[in-house]
């Protein structure tokens, strides 16, 4: 059983979608799980109220599966990161992560803003040895199967060194969450030839071809939604913060522009709504904040309570294959070899 | 009447798609313009007359506005950018050029290496006063109006003195070649706030807010499908080769996946593809170099006839619109006024 401490000040729809996404997971999942939904406790327990009463009357019975944690303030989306550490003390944000440091909880699940979840979660939760920056990763839907893009916007400036790291936690990501055997990795580029790339990226691709990893080479802005390359598929995207953004956004974009102009050429809703579901980042609902010891779930602002549902079941399946400490085990090993030759 | 040499050499599918391209503008325009064919004299004569006697029969009378220019070497997709300027001194790209730079010709359309036609382009046509490097301009398709994304591929690590430069060529781009009365020029950021952004962007957005241009702010890789962001529609997206590569080629791979997955879930081809028509990069065929003095327009590595039939057609109206004195005359103005002030 999980314990699973659910943001529910954080997102664009709170506190209404976290309280429906925790009572939808109920409704699926069964009480396997603790939920523990974190917020201002009478604005909780009314949102509760009134959706037991409603749409969520048959979970009734199951809702002792929750529970209630009392915190004070709220992180608005428009806060700086800083204000998760020192200026808002008692944030949902900061209780929720410090149950889980006082061992009280696995995860921490959130839809609010992005930046103080990470201050906050490498703050509290610290990062593992090896370590520099936390990364967060994305899965995006592909043509085939999903691969995890990262970083997607943690980290804007970053030394080789440093995407190097994010490819060794995008691996394990993929091996423990994703159950990918021997996880490829590709560098993102310009070109698949090694010279190709700015100079940071050509940099990177000779440290990760000596990296241990399964280095798949460069990959291409058109390989992302193919989910494979001319050298086969793939199940991690390296880059940086902002080129992950970009993509990440860019992805988010097209498909309701194509639907759009679907739609406007008489092509009916039935028949494109449920083939492009899976391209709905509610689909995925939430990726790990990877490089914390510890489970800190991001979700999109805009989670739906699907989106959280969903994210409930990544923050489950994280704690579970326990891969915090995997990738605390990993670096240490690759630390040890480092030293060793 | 504009005199455009089409490097009959280039492209994935030479030499019969550039001839094939070069007869569907004479289909579709008559004999208005001069197309220059360049290449392998004795391979340009057997595919004209092959085509001309098959599926081009009709337009065999108006074949005279056509004329063949001799070069006897071919640049290689593989080929370093510096082969076409001292490695192959007689490619059929440098001879286009070299046409125009002698006044015999207006223009340069080229689908073969990129790199090598952006180095002949900038060593022979020479680049305008206050340009560093030339930007690869390209047109994508949104929601609403194409927008121009700058630069594309030709720069991958730029200073913001540099992006500045390209907002500059794109706006004239947007204003000359597609009528758009003073453009609006967006930075491509993670955050549509001024403080978002790598290192580079966020000095560009000061740099940008102060040029005298209709500076949009930060945009977001979601708005440019969209062709709108929160605060109105823009013309021109300015970022890094690195990105902006990234982007095409990730817009080029997400209506095919799109499409794939709609045909499986058994929606009829016939629908959608008339839809999403314009989405395909050969309805635009191809986009100036921007900031070399001259016309020397790119085209994909894949181009197909009716893509080359349509940059032949850009060609034209880069032409007659004077884009580059254009270029040459806003970049003087520019210097004499940041000389005054």
């Amino acid at each position: 059983m999980a314990r699973i401490a659910l943001d529910v000040m954080g997102g664009d729809h709170a506190p209404a979608a976290p309280v429906a996404g925790a009572l939808l997971a109920l409704r699926e999942f069964g009480s396997a799980h603790e939920i523990q939904l974190i917020g201002r406790e009478s604005v909780i327990r009314d949102e509760l109220a009134r959706q037991l009463a409603g749409e969520f009357a048959d979970v009734r019975d199951a809702a002792s599966a929750l529970s209630v944690v009392h915190a004070d303030e709220v992180i608005e989306m428009t806060d700086k990161p800083s204000v998760a550490i020192r200026g808002k003390p008692n944030s949902s944000m900061a209780v929720g992560l410090r149950l889980q440091s006082a061992g009280s909880s696995d995860a921490f699940v959130s839809a609010g803003n992005t930046g103080a979840q990470m201050a906050a979660s490498a703050f509290i939760l610290r990062l593992h040895d090896g370590v520099n920056r936390p990364a967060i990763s994305t899965l995006l839907p592909t043509a085939t199967q999903p691969v995890i893009v990262l970083d997607a916007g943690a980290n804007v400036d970053c030394s080789p060194a440093e995407l190097v790291q994010f490819a060794r936690l995008g691996a394990i990501y993929a091996e423990d969450v994703l159950g990918r055997a021997n996880p490829s990795v590709g560098l993102l580029s310009i070109g698949e030839e090694p010279e190709k790339g700015n100079a940071v990226v050509k940099e990177t691709h000779q440290l990760l071809a000596a990296s241990g990893l399964n280095f798949h080479g460069n990959l291409e802005g058109r390989d992302i939604p193919a989910g494979v390359s001319d050298r086969g598929p793939f199940d991690v995207v390296v880059c940086d913060g902002f080129v992950g953004n970009v993509v990440l956004k860019l992805y988010e974009g097209m498909a309701p522009m194509i639907v759009g102009i679907l739609l406007k050429a008489g092509v009916a809703k039935s028949q494109i709504a449920g083939a492009l579901a899976h391209l709905d980042y509610a689909s995925v609902g939430g990726a790990p904040l990877l490089g914390v010891k510890g489970v800190s779930i991001i979700c999109h602002g805009k989670s739906s309570p699907t989106a959280i549902k969903n994210a409930l079941a990544v923050a489950v399946k994280t704690v579970e294959s326990r891969m915090s400490d995997h990738v605390g085990q990993r670096l240490a090993q690759h630390d040890a070899a480092s030293v060793q030759s």
